[in-house]
């Protein structure tokens, strides 16, 4: 992979990855060469919408380790740094969170600012709190930057307001999965688990239960579990004719709307698949774009 | 007011404002020269973390009109445009919305580029669906550019992430007004109202069920409520012992965070009063800064 006329000298394929000039990485003047991580929101496609923090923290950075939803533009934007590609969608297998985490340690021990940058927001289901406890954990500062997570910029391309005078006083953003997953105390353990609503488990649907109080809310990640949260939200009570909207690549020139009401909500059509879905429920706009 | 060498030719203080040529705006070549209208969210205060996109349309404006709240070194980046100040504490009294309304339709029929900066995000407890009816009622293009909110870069200044996988499925934002205000139907009319939870009017605490449901959110506008806050939260049956922070004057030097628990939730010292104040709920970062 070739960006901005530096190579890959190496990725998470690789059992043993080595720096540009050839040294093992982790090994070289770890110590003597201490280097800092910034974890940074990439936000959610159009490279105009990363902050200005985000562009000079990319042009300035010497490794840049990125997810598969940052788009080329935006890794265009690093002048020097060597490129990691992590993530899912690379054409890679999936890098498990431990080879990031190392990945990131190995180049912040080189020396030099590591970028570390995420779709979206950082710290918005973006599992920041690994990497936040791997790299304390080895004394190595971090700093967050953070980013427009994708339901902002779908309101804005909407003229859609996410919250209303009077109307609206909550907006939640939640990803609606539906199958309880392995504890990971140990990760975030500094963060108190949810109370338990009385009719539900956290893990299933403590996050309907907040959209449901809202009457609106964004969705992440639901595109495969459409029945699933249809189901769950109905069973919390919200109306069936609540309105709502896929909106496919937001911010992207292929963006894409579907609306729709809750009580016939589906994933969208197979045209889309594979392509990051964002659902929206509660709030129709004036105009559909 | 002098910002970037250019003077401000009229305020809302002022009964018939003019252009700076003198002409008396919105009687000028309005249909000759129709302009357009972009919401701009100016993020937290620190003007690194302005978009780019946003930076761009400040440099560009021909107008530019702009919150209390948003920075004299964000507004400092206009190069060419009049500066109107509108909002709560620009050293004048309140606004009123339709005032604001009325500047807008001024500056758009003027022709060229309005900005219209709000602090934060202009789709997040920033009233922008008023600003947005009016300007489309008048045939007026508008355009929305999105910004980080104040719970962003709060959650960011912590390296405290506001989602975990697994423990915190949904993100709460929520405004705790704890009155009834008047119908805005008219306004709002494209949103319909949220659902009522059994328990309370969504008028007073539909917010907090959703931040009780979530087991954590950002509260916005809360410093001089703290005791109702306090109050609904624990009648919802959010724990006494849930962390709260305070976080005062977000991503600005000034910065500081006060810690506490929701079971003594109180406003924010006295040093603080005045000061912008962001309450987290349920969440403890790993180094309070």
């Amino acid at each position: 992979m070739s960006v901005c006329g530096t190579t890959c000298p190496f990725s998470l394929n690789q059992a043993t990855p080595s720096s540009p000039q050839g040294q093992t990485i982790g090994q070289a003047a770890a110590s003597a060469y201490p280097g800092r991580v910034a974890l940074v929101g990439a936000g959610p496609g159009d490279p105009e919408l990363l902050t200005c923090k985000a562009a000079r923290l990319i042009a300035e950075a010497d490794w840049l380790v990125h997810d598969a939803l940052v788009q080329p533009a935006v890794i265009a934007m690093a002048r020097r740094a060597t490129i990691i590609p992590v993530g899912k969608r690379a054409g890679n297998p999936s890098a498990r969170q431990s080879a990031i985490n190392q990945t990131l340690l190995d180049c912040a021990r080189q020396g030099g600012l590591t970028v570390r940058l995420k779709g979206g927001d950082p710290l918005i289901f973006a599992r920041a709190q690994e990497e936040l406890d791997t790299l304390r954990a080895a004394g190595i500062q971090v700093d967050v930057v953070p980013g427009i997570s994708t339901a902002q910029a779908a309101h804005a391309a909407l003229a859609l307001p996410m919250t209303a005078r009077g109307h609206r006083r909550a907006l939640v953003l939640a990803t609606p999965q539906v199958q309880a997953e392995p504890a990971t105390a140990a990760i975030t353990g500094n963060i108190p688990p949810a109370p338990s609503p009385a009719h539900a488990s956290p893990y299933l649907s403590g996050w309907a239960a907040a959209v449901a109080a809202a009457g609106s809310g964004s969705l992440y990640m639901a595109a495969t579990i459409a029945d699933q949260v249809r189901h769950l939200l109905l069973d919390h009570g919200m109306p069936a004719e609540t309105p709502t909207l896929w909106m496919i690549d937001v911010s992207l020139p292929t963006q894409a709307v579907i609306p729709g009401t809750l009580g016939t909500l589906s994933r969208p059509p197979a045209d889309y698949a594979g392509r990051p879905a964002l659902l929206i429920l509660g709030m129709q706009p004036a105009i559909i774009p």
